[in-house]
């Protein structure tokens, strides 16, 4: 039989091992926590997460989709929530489309169970990876508690082991690997807003919810249960950063003057603030992905990205049907397979990258910027009204699978031309005249 | 007494030793090669290295400038070799300043001798980094033979182990620590043009060889013992890349065709060829170069960059110079000579790394290029007539301790400039006419 090892249990390499079984591989995943399903423990990241396109057909394709649109709760749009504590509603999108709030435990539970399900599929907890043999494939876990060491099956490793990932550390010390870890300036911090005492949600539940504040912002994603799980996102130092709120006085100033809304849907914030660290935020670039034709890395291990565009999650799972895609066109040459996945996806990737840094700024900034809203206007009357012609970089991203790198450059070109039409005389007046449209038509050429 | 460790004997870490024993400190350097000065040995890297201003300030200040000086070749210009055969002469200053080919295997014994002369430092050979504790600024070292491990007292701990740094591997795995190694597209050689038989040079002995082939380049650096020592600086891929030139017979057609009267010099090329590793060249960069006031990089374990612009070794020396000078002017307060060591250092460090990456182009390029040298001329002229007024980049960054990223602003201002006086019409024929050098004065402004 044909063998796999898989490092990481995570959302994507649960994912992977189905696909790796799919194809008839005795899969054996190692993971370093214990067994999510038995404790009550997070994954060690932030409790929700926002699936979209790219996540739904990986998913779709291993027969998941209905279930877990049933535990899933769609966010049409953005709810802006301003300092004077007005709302405004911007639709993701003109035809409906909506992103998807999922707890990351619950979804993670739900693929190691489908892995399980396949037969093929062995989890082992508590072993964390204590040596890679990038020649032969093979690699050294260690059980957590008795110290017991196992030496996988020289054959196919795969690196699902995240950020940090243990795999590709042994890369790193391969001549020629080029690597970086960018920290961001911003950490952020979970808080919660918890349901009313009916079970239903406080504020608008089909909604993110954001409190876009320039330098910093806070968020809010939907439970089941009513909650919302929050999370600010906040610089580390200047003069009201993460370093500077020391007293609790400093935290709830801070709040009310800064979020005085969602201040009074917190009443139990400095538990919150205590209870839950202060956390980083990373961006993890590399190359290559793939060693010998024997070694891959896939999703975070690869390309880590900051969580703004709600596309870590969906950008590690097209991981796996890309690459599952080239295994089914090179009829399973692995070393062939490797060399066209990490080529695909090295660049989109790169791309991701950027574009999640781009779209922090657009949160928490440009969101509560009339000027920003008059263009998305625009760009939404426009695409009305040459459907196929016009389509807005968020939808490119979140509602297709174009690829990432394409995605970009087709938004970089489009917003040059917004640029010219926001400059238009008289713009904000004139913005949906036929003048306007047919100038962005000739534009666009 | 006052106790500092030092990871890494090579050339800073012994130049530091010298400036910490001065200081009154008992400095343990932890080396893990054998003693250069014992066994016959290169300490890893390309044998010779042009020492400039910033290298030598930092000599003169422990007191080595007249010894190195008996040692070292001055190279005042870079002599360009067409494919022809023709040589051009170009020098590097108008003021007849040189840079010195010196032995970076003889320049660090002589370091290290001075270290062990001052009475206080002990150079402990064969000795591994194994284990860094960032808290107290103590690090564990494993004798290689006999396994034996030596942790040494809390206190200093400098890492001036290179570019793989052990002591910065402990700064990278702490939260929000900026790291990123980045390969570049070419490795290099070396090869060597022996001495004639009376011992004399072959080809002209107070000058840098550059053989510029666009893509790729030869250059030759002058030893005492009269022979040269050559480094081809060649990309891996691509049709005549390292990866193509796989047989003796195509090494000698690319030499043949492409480095003609450097191939009749080299009639041992094949031998050299073998006996010599293709190597890698990597940027290193990262922040913060400092832990808890206690523990600090220097060298390349902080800022590696490519070879292009001769700098390597200068910039850690510097680092030496200027740590040193904030010790001075703290009064020996650690903590906050730290900081303003790191904050001081990094921006020049990033500056060096981008100004070696450009150098390389030029060198292997633009020095064949009419154009360049025409404005080399006209900056030449300039210089001459406006005392002050114009320093070319090449000069600040060689013959000047102007920070690095001083240099590089002001040489990007200059270039601006230069476009614009290159862009006259019928520059080639006015290049020296008063029209031409008034209007380089009014665009300095």
């Amino acid at each position: 039989m044909k063998n796999a090892t898989i490092a990481g249990a995570g959302l994507v390499g649960s994912l992977w091992a189905v696909y790796l079984a799919k194809r008839g591989y005795k899969v054996d995943i190692y993971e370093s926590r214990t067994d999510l399903r038995k404790a009550n423990l997070s994954a060690g990241k932030s409790i929700n997460l926002a699936l979209s396109d790219r996540g739904w057909k990986a998913l779709e394709k291993v027969g998941l989709g209905d279930e877990i649109r049933k535990v899933a709760i769609p966010m049409y749009g953005r709810m802006i929530h301003a300092l004077d504590g007005s709302l405004t509603h911007q639709p993701y999108s003109v035809n409906g489309d909506a992103i998807w709030s999922v707890s990351r435990g619950g979804l993670n539970c739900v693929l190691m169970d489908l892995a399980e399900a396949q037969g093929n599929v062995d989890i082992h907890f508590n072993h964390k990876c204590t040596g890679v043999d990038l020649e032969t494939g093979s690699a050294t876990f260690s059980e957590r508690n008795s110290g017991e060491k196992v030496m996988t099956e020289p054959g196919l490793l795969f690196g699902t082991d995240g950020a940090f990932s243990a795999v590709r550390k042994a890369m790193q010390r391969t001549d020629r690997f080029n690597y970086q870890q960018e920290y961001i300036e911003h950490g952020y911090k979970e808080l919660s807003i918890h349901p009313n005492e009916d079970g239903t949600h406080k504020i608008e539940k089909n909604a993110l919810h954001i409190w876009p504040r320039g330098e910093f912002m806070l968020i809010a994603l939907p439970n089941l249960d009513g909650s919302f799980t929050c999370t600010l996102f906040h610089p580390y130092g200047g003069e009201v950063g993460f370093d500077a709120l020391d007293t609790d006085e400093k935290v709830v100033d801070f709040f009310k003057s800064t979020f005085p809304d969602a201040y009074e849907l917190m009443p139990h914030l400095l538990d919150d603030w205590h209870e839950n660290p202060t956390s980083s935020l990373v961006i993890i670039r590399c190359f290559p992905w793939t060693k010998n034709g024997k070694v891959a890395l896939l999703g975070d291990a690869s390309h880590a990205i900051v969580p703004f565009y709600g596309q870590g999650m969906n950008a590690g799972f097209e991981d796996c049907t890309i690459f599952e895609k080239f295994l089914e066109e090179t009829n399973e040459d692995w070393p062939t397979a490797m060399k066209l996945y990490e080529e695909e996806r090295k660049p989109n990737g790169d791309a991701i990258a950027e574009l999640a840094m781009r779209n922090f700024v657009e949160m928490r900034d440009l969101t509560g910027d009339p000027k920003f809203l008059l263009q998305k206007q625009i760009e939404r009357k426009f695409a009305k009204l040459h459907p196929g012609k016009w389509m807005p970089l968020y939808a490119m991203v979140t509602f297709t699978d174009i690829p990432y790198a394409k995605a970009n450059n087709r938004g970089k070109f489009q917003d040059a031309i917004m640029e010219e039409i926001m400059a238009m005389p008289n713009i904000e007046d004139n913005w949906d005249s036929d003048e306007v449209m047919s100038a962005m038509l000739e534009k666009l050429g």
